[in-house]
């Protein structure tokens, strides 16, 4: 008998049908013997639906609010979920985010989860319940609702995996992995059997959307035995652990990629030892996310500096840059948009230094210009234009022979 | 400078624009230099959408788990009214039941209001901003969330009126106020300036519709002053309070009526001292309510007993009294479906003997048949064929000279 954290992302509640779908494989888990706690997102497309409400008042909803009205969407799915499980016969409670004790920091829309006080859940697990947990939400210590962010039910699930010390956690999605590469752009994509947190976490940080983040990160703090599974066909996901198996030894594991990034220049910034930390502390503070940093010095005086950001972000970047422009101490700003990025992901590079060259000959060989660059330990990133980023991946996916059946 | 407290129902909150109309009766309020505490039920037809899914789920979805469903409903609008407070200036916050301190017992469906903690509604009222309060709900000693049953939202308002010593509840509604009998019916009819409590409380039981019984008891207890008006229309409403202005001396105030009414009778009942109590503490266990009793002899040994209920309980009524046959120890059920209850009600009633037998003098002359009779100080209930039940309500009115002009 183990203890198993089922999570159900929005389109596999998306309907009743879809939710009695869930309760069959909750049933299969404690028919095993297992106990269960099931964390579950809103149905479908609700929480756009609530968002467009919202819209229709205010252009920019006052953040508080907003989490009170969307923390609405996720309790919606607890109840029918609870509902359909008892009906079945089997004994199942649901709790929101407050109720199970799951606690945030004081931030609205993006709060991260400080602590759980999981004695309610434990209380009914041992009294044999299926416990199901609003995801995405929790309280702050004054009593406020919050709410995580993107994938923030992603976080629930790992967090309370992590706090109940669970077995494992299956992240149930309407994909059956993790992927070489996103498989509906790249029809050769290949699905991995394991792969490690690391590997996770660059390829959820570089877009693959397959699990969040934050919940990579959670887990691999945490040591969390993750799984990513369908939660349509009955068949082996994808497992994340520390080591993954070193699949036919290959050193690159995936390749992933993200559209709508823009690069914006600082041209003339003075060339202070302070000037780097001023920018990018006045762009944190406005929660403004910055990927990709390129410097290059132009004198003694001037340096240039370029930033990678989110399309989405460029107004408000270019607002908060041009607001503080005596204080940063810079000439001009430049920004151009339409650039993708694409990542080569996997542990094995560390100990494979021509990895990032064989990816720029690759790159090159296919007329594709590169705009910006950044390494770590396991991946490499290339920023290059829009129109080029899907001719990048195939002929990546290709070369480092990620393709079914190589 | 004053407290006021407002409360609007799910059809002056049924779409954003009427949600902004709201906006302006609160900002009224402010403009006057009033603190106020706004209580809003769930958006038109949110709360039959979401009983919807529950039934595609369960013909009998656990109960605990559809409070979890329904007050989500509240939620969503106590959320968008404040954004639309805060974007129109006027600074708002929203707080579920729970946040607003609302205590209630252990029931699930239909729970009672316990205490209320005021302590964080009026610590943001002291910082000058309006408090919007989801009705209908509240949380156990337990920390489960709990509604307050049909009318909940009126109750939520008057029980925080109470609590907060407010000056006023205003009880905003899609009616002008309370009229001497339904004005969709009947064409004459008249809206009152004043009732007292006790007479609301007979017309709010006797399906007027405009007020929860258990809202007005709970302001007659704490005597907090009521006023039902319109939301939309800028008119007078009418006032409920301990004393109602005698309107041109009229003993009959009012007439109630309600259909879907079924008289069930128990016959051969075994006549012990015990008989009546255990037939109506089973039932009550139940969760049944009767209304009108009506008790005869028929020998030294067994009664007749008949009671009249809500045509929509009989399943549930005859179900409960089969399976404690032997227990009830009767002879036989039997159950006339079909019927109606017509009210007279006026708290001057009590000084004026003849007004009952004036009613039936106008239903025997209008060839109404009368079922079953119920008398209170300031009301007489008959219950009367449902086919008749308009007829009796117009003759009623014109002979009491309720009507316009009169």
């Amino acid at each position: 008998m183990g203890l198993i954290v089922q999570k159900f992302g929005g389109t596999s509640v998306g309907s009743v049908e879809k939710i009695l779908n869930v309760v069959q494989r909750v049933k299969a888990e404690t028919d095993s013997g297992n106990q269960v706690v099931v964390v579950v997102s809103a149905m479908g497309k609700s929480t756009d639906q609530l968002v467009g409400l919202a819209k229709e008042i205010s252009s920019q909803p006052n953040k508080r609010e907003m989490d009170m009205l969307l923390s609405t969407g996720e309790q919606v799915t607890i109840a029918l979920l609870s509902m359909a499980l008892n009906e079945q016969g089997v004994p199942a409670v649901s709790y929101t985010g407050w109720q199970a004790g799951i606690v945030t920091e004081a931030v609205h829309g993006n709060a991260r989860v400080t602590n759980i006080n999981t004695a309610a859940v434990q209380s009914q697990l041992s009294e044999g319940k299926v416990v199901i947990v609003a995801g995405f939400q929790g309280l702050t210590e004054e009593g406020e609702i919050t709410t995580l962010g993107r994938g923030g039910s992603d976080t629930t699930a790992v967090a309370l995996a992590a706090a109940l010390k669970a077995d494992k956690c299956d992240i149930y999605t309407d994909v059956t992995g993790v992927f070489t590469t996103d498989p509906r752009y790249v029809k050769s994509a290949r699905k991995l059997l394991s792969v490690s947190y690391d590997e996770m976490l660059e390829l959820a940080n570089l877009g693959a959307g397959v699990l969040h983040p934050r919940a990579v990160e959670f887990a691999k703090n945490y040591q969390v035995k993750l799984e990513v599974r369908s939660s349509l066909e009955k068949i082996e996901g994808t497992v994340i652990e520390e080591e993954a198996s070193m699949e036919q030894n290959l050193v690159v594991r995936g390749v992933a990629f993200e559209d709508e990034i823009t690069k914006v220049s600082v041209l003339g910034l003075a060339n202070s030892l302070t000037s780097l930390s001023t920018i990018f502390t006045t762009l944190a503070k406005n929660h403004l996310n910055v990927d990709i940093i390129v410097q290059s010095t132009t004198d003694a005086k001037t340096a240039n500096l370029a930033f990678s950001i989110k399309t989405e972000d460029l107004i408000q970047t270019l607002g908060v840059l041009e607001d503080n422009k005596e204080q940063l101490n810079y000439e001009q700003l430049d920004a151009e948009n339409k650039l993708a990025k694409v990542s080569i992901v996997g542990s094995g590079m560390i100990s494979n230094p021509g990895v990032a060259a064989q990816m720029f000959e690759v790159l090159a060989a296919n007329d594709i210009q590169v705009k910006m660059v950044s390494t770590s330990e396991i991946k490499v990133s290339a920023v290059v234009e829009e129109k080029d980023m899907l001719k990048a991946v195939e002929a990546l996916h290709q070369a480092f022979r990620l393709s079914k059946g190589n």
